[in-house]
Formats: structure tokens, sequence, C-alpha cells
């Protein structure tokens, strides 16, 4: 698709796929090109007071009908996840009649926590989910605040927080997204459920040292009980049907000839992610102990599981004849689920492949997602 | 001592310590507060063809003695590891009389290896230990290839390398070092051998995916064998009385919600450095097949077993009725005995702990290794 290929080249990642992130250059470059594109659409863009793009069709709420996704990708992420779902909406608007209740395409900020951790920074900002001083006090991975990344993209850090105004005008939500896993052997789908998910850092602190003269016994090296901790994550993940993963661990001062004094390390835990955490907590702290080290464990960001609007779901797989299925991925849908009436579309990923450079869904079936949405933003204008 | 606390506030690193290497702004300003240290001693400064300063009290060798250390550090290293060595050296010439035989003192490149991953870099370029070829290919975390490093720092990568002249005129080597564990119950002793040493990269390569939505038997998570080589490294090392590290260890592309494509850790492994590697490659690659992962393993750098020029160890010891130790540590000293006499001195450390911010030594120790190194060189002057 046209639109999609508008964006190949924007913030293309050394190491292969993308990094765009909450508040970097290429997501500002992403944030450009969707104000031209909904410009020539006739929509007018606002930023609300956490940085989200609304683009409205006419004038703004309340009872409006919303779609849209995220612009920016995990590291390393893929095409689809996040401009699959604006695209098609901005494809939508150029296939549809102005629709009769207000109406508006969405672009969240930092859907995947990619730079400041917590997912669904946005969404949950506006929907006063993430309180604003636990926000503006995260940090990337530089030390950069987002108080200060958000002041350097224009967006005041004083004035982020539930915001009553912005929340209250929408009246029905729908994301498109790719699927992430292989949930689907048809084009397009309607989402059911999002299982529940969280993180979790475990930082484990030891005692630098220099790795050539200090003996083994006097160690105090956090690695060793952080790979223990790796290890139980899958151990316990699938004694209790969980998918738990540790995909960010990262020594400090992480020299290679220096014994770490810390070693942070992120679990992401989803489906009784909570019994996977407490059971962790137990190992990590004994493999800690028994190198003379100790722990923490900080939960970073946690959703419950949401069941998306059962009439709302009824009505979409009637209307597209498209079958239910469940997702152990998280949204800015799932966010909003619990301020209005929600739905999400999924296209179809053949491998099943996703937040990797090989994410991947055919052009057929792309084009079976802008007719869906079409035909449902339609429908709900109505 | 006043020199040391001249570079107090250079090249501190957020994290604590310092962050000082190859060719960085942090290295500039040492070496550039070198020069002026020099100069006020009536020093010339010349810059080798590897980046390697040389300071000559009077006209360059042949058969000189020469004496010095290196200025940068480990990531978060710290304060006395390097640089003891080079403003003892500056003291010591302060104290002397110009000597009779050609003298120079020396400040190595990245002895470290801590942006570059080979340590002893400028004394390897130099003695050609290290290919030039290589070394011009090697990268640090950011991508940045030593020849355009060494070119921004004015050092053109083209003439690195073995360098016949420069190594000619070094008649005699010392080296002053903090000692970097706890091998001295006096001020000052004198180096004895230093055990041998290696860095070996180990990359697991699985396959990237979404952190939520893919199941745990689809599953290629590298960083499941990576977790089982760290916690076999250490139980391998104690079977055969190694030292075994992995203080480095990065997950591609790190994102909390994705499994890693690849994960590289990085083991430094010292005494029996080559049986380790080689049993614990063997638990490498059966780990990594169960999770259907592959693995490379690549020698970064290796250094056999040095013993210091006896001739000139029983001389000092004799000069200053100071005791002979062995180091874990690798030194540049330990590079250049294959090419001159070579000896150390080491200045007590009384915690022992060294490529940390703690690294200590008491003032009253540093002063009787200024005295010592300048009895030394005014013995090795006549």
């Amino acid at each position: 698709m046209s639109l999609l290929d508008d964006l190949a080249d924007v913030g293309r990642a050394p190491g292969g796929g993308y990094a765009r992130h909450g508040f970097d250059r290429a997501e500002a470059e992403m944030r450009d090109w969707f104000r031209e594109q909904a410009g020539r659409r006739g929509l007018d863009v606002e930023t609300d007071r956490n940085g989200n793009l609304w683009a409205w069709w006419g004038t703004p709420g309340p009872d409006a009908l919303v779609t849209g996704s995220h612009l920016d990708s995990v590291p390393g992420g893929g095409a689809f996840d996040g401009p699959l779902g604006v695209i098609s909406a901005l494809e939508a608007v150029s296939r549809m009649d102005r629709p009769a209740r207000p109406f508006a395409v969405i672009v969240f900020t930092e859907e995947e926590g990619g730079r400041f951790g917590v997912p669904c920074l946005g969404s949950r900002l506006l929907t006063g989910a993430l309180a604003p001083d636990r926000a503006r006090a995260l940090r990337d991975a530089d030390g950069v605040t987002l108080a200060e990344a958000a002041a350097s993209a224009g967006v005041d850090p004083v004035h982020i927080g539930r915001d009553e105004e912005a929340l209250s005008r929408i009246g029905t939500f729908v994301e498109l997204h790719v699927e992430q896993g292989r949930g689907l052997d048809v084009p397009v789908g309607v989402g059911s459920t999002v299982i529940e998910h969280g993180r979790w850092r475990f930082s484990f602190m030891g005692e630098g040292n220099h790795a050539g003269t200090t003996v083994l016994g006097d160690r105090h090296d956090p690695m060793l009980p952080a790979a223990e901790t790796v290890l139980a994550t899958r151990r316990i993940a699938s004694t209790v049907d969980a998918r738990a993963t540790v995909g960010r661990l990262v020594p400090h001062p992480g020299g290679t000839n220096v014994i770490p004094s810390t070693v942070d390390l992120w679990l992401d835990a989803r489906g009784h992610s909570r019994d996977v955490v407490a059971e962790l907590t137990g190992v990590a702290e004994r493999a800690a102990a028994a190198e003379g080290c100790t722990l923490t464990v900080t939960e970073e960001s946690y959703s419950g599981t949401v069941t998306f609007d059962p009439t709302l779901r009824d009505r979409l797989t009637d209307l597209l004849g498209a079958p239910e299925l469940p997702t152990g991925a998280g949204h800015d849908a799932a966010v909003l689920a619990a301020h209005a009436p929600t739905a999400m579309l999924y296209v179809r990923n053949p491998t099943g492949i996703s937040h990797a450079p090989e994410e991947f869904a055919e052009d057929t079936d792309i084009e079976a997602g802008v007719v869906a949405l079409t035909r449902v933003l339609e429908s709900l204008s109505r």
C-alpha cells in the first residue's frame, strides 16, 4: 500500500527494522507525515495535552467516532505494528462520505513503551491510568526524563495527565491492527479480549570489581542471579500457562573485564502474570542471596484482562462475517475500553512474527482490512 | 596527590566512576592535560603512529629508559587504574636529575579495551601483536570503527601498526600501577608474572518476535542459552581454578516486549582460559540447540602467561626491599615484555577493589610508590 511505502525509510534501525520512539526524531517525522496526509483529506489536526494527535473531520465531539493507532515501534520493530491502523484509517476517510456524527483519526504517543518503559503511554495519560508525576519522572536509556523529551518535542510536561475534555469526546473507538500471532486463517478478525499483562524490573545489586584479579570466592556478581532468573522465567511460565519473556537485560557498567555492580532485567509477563512474578521473585531472591547480592522488584506497568464491548463486537462480526479472536498483545484500544465502547479489527499475519523486521501482511489482506474498517466506520457513523 | 586531583572531574560516568575511552572526548582532555604537565617539566611530547604519547626528556632513544601507563578507564572505572602510573612518572621526573640515557614517559592508547574490545590496544599495535587491518575494523557499541574514531582524534588510521622505530628505542620499560587485588601487605611490590587471559564473544542467534503473542513452544529465544552460559561460566571456572566473568551481555534489539533475535555476551577468562572456553562452548552449543538457536564463538584477544625479566626483577626487589607478586590483570608492560626488559611496580590497594568507583590507594602508599619509582628510574638511568 502506497501510504505504508511513504514511511518505509523513516526511522530505520542500524540493526534492522525500525526505531521510532516517543518524542524522538523518527516519531516526529512520522507525525509530520500524518499531519500532511490528514490535511490533504480536509481533516484538522490537534495535539492534545499528552501529545496524542487528533485529526478531526468537521467539528470535534462529543460522541465522536474515533479510529486510529500509533506510529512508534518497538526497538527493531516491523513496518505494520501501529502504522497499519493509522494508514487504514486515513484510507477509510478517503473512501467514505463525511459522517453524520463527529469523527476523528487519532495517533497515540509511544504505544510500545520502547523509550520510557511504560506501554500505551499516550492512552494511559489521557485516561489517567498513569499518574502524571510518575510519567514525568520516567527516564530513557540515556537518562533523559519524559518531561525533558516531551518539552523538546513541544508538549508541555506540566499539562500531561487525564484529559477530561478529550476523553469525553470519544463515543466509540475502533482500532485496526496487524495480528501478532497466527490466530487468523481469514484476512480480517474482530478482537474479543486482551489477556492481562505487565512489566516488572528486577534490579540485582552486587559489587563491581576487576574480572582478572578478584578470586571467585570474593565475588558478588549480580549477573549470576540475573541468569538464574532468566532460566526460571521460562520454567515458571510453562508450569502456569503464562507467557513470560526477558528481552532487555542491562549489566552496569557493562565492561568485558569488569564484574558488574548491578544488573537490571525486565520481565514481560502475560496471563497469570502475577503468579509468575510471585514465584520468580522467590527464585531471584534466593539466587541473589546465594551470591551475596540484593534484589529489588518494581512493577512498571500492569493491565488486567480486557473484554471488548460485547454489543459492538456482535455488530462487527455480523457486519463483516468475521471471526473473533483474543490476543496476548496490549493496545491503546484496551486502555480506552474502560471509558467507551471499543473494538479492534485484526489483519492476518501469515507468519505470526511481530515486533521484528520480518513482521508482514499481504497486500490483499491489507486491502481487506481497509474495506472492513471502512464498512465498520460507515455503519457506526449512521 | 595533587596531580590526581587535577583529573578528578574529567570523564565522570553518569552511573558513577569514570568513562574515559580510546579516542573519546574524555581521553582527549586527559591527553591535553598530560601534554601540558610534560611541557612544564621540559619534556617534548610526540604522538606515535598508534596514538601513544611519548614525552621525551632530551633527545629520543635508542636504549631509552621508558616509564608510564595509560589514562583510559574501564566503563565506570576507578581513579587510579592507569592514571596512577602516569602521574607517578611525571612526579618522578620532577624529583630526578636529568638521566644520562634517553628517557621518556609514555601514555598508551585504550589499555582497557573499554571502547573497541581489545585490551592494550596501543601497545599491541606498536608491537605488532594486533594486525592493523583487524584493528581498523573494530567497532564500538555505536558502530563507529576504530579507523573512524582514530581519524577524528587526529591519528591517521592508514599508518597504525607495528612501529619499528618507536619500538627499537625502548631499552627498558617500567610501569607503576595500582594493585588490583589484595596481594600486598606493604606499600609497594614488584611484578613477577601476568597470568594468561583472553576475551571471547559468544553470539547466540534466535528469532525475534512478540513477547505477548508468541506461545512458549514457538520460541527461539537466545536469552535462554545465554543465561545457561553465564551460569556455566562460574561452574566451569571453579572446577579448573580459572577466573571467568561475563560482565557484558547485549540482547538485540533489547525491547522489554520483544523476544530478542540475538544475544551477544563476552567472556573474560584468565588462567586455564582455553580450557574454560572449550568446555563452555560445548555447554553453550547444547543450550542453543535445545532452544532452536545457533551459536558462534569468536576469540577477540588472547595473551599467554608473561614472566617479567628475572634480572630486572631481582635488581628492583634488592633496591627496594620489596616483595614480588603475580597478577591476574593484563598490562601494557606485559605486551612490551616480549620486546625489552620490562618491570612493574604495584601500589597497595587496601580493599582489593578495582575497575569500580571504590578503587582506592592511601596517599602514603601513593607517595611510597613515587619514591620507589624515582629510585628505580634513577638506578636504571646510570
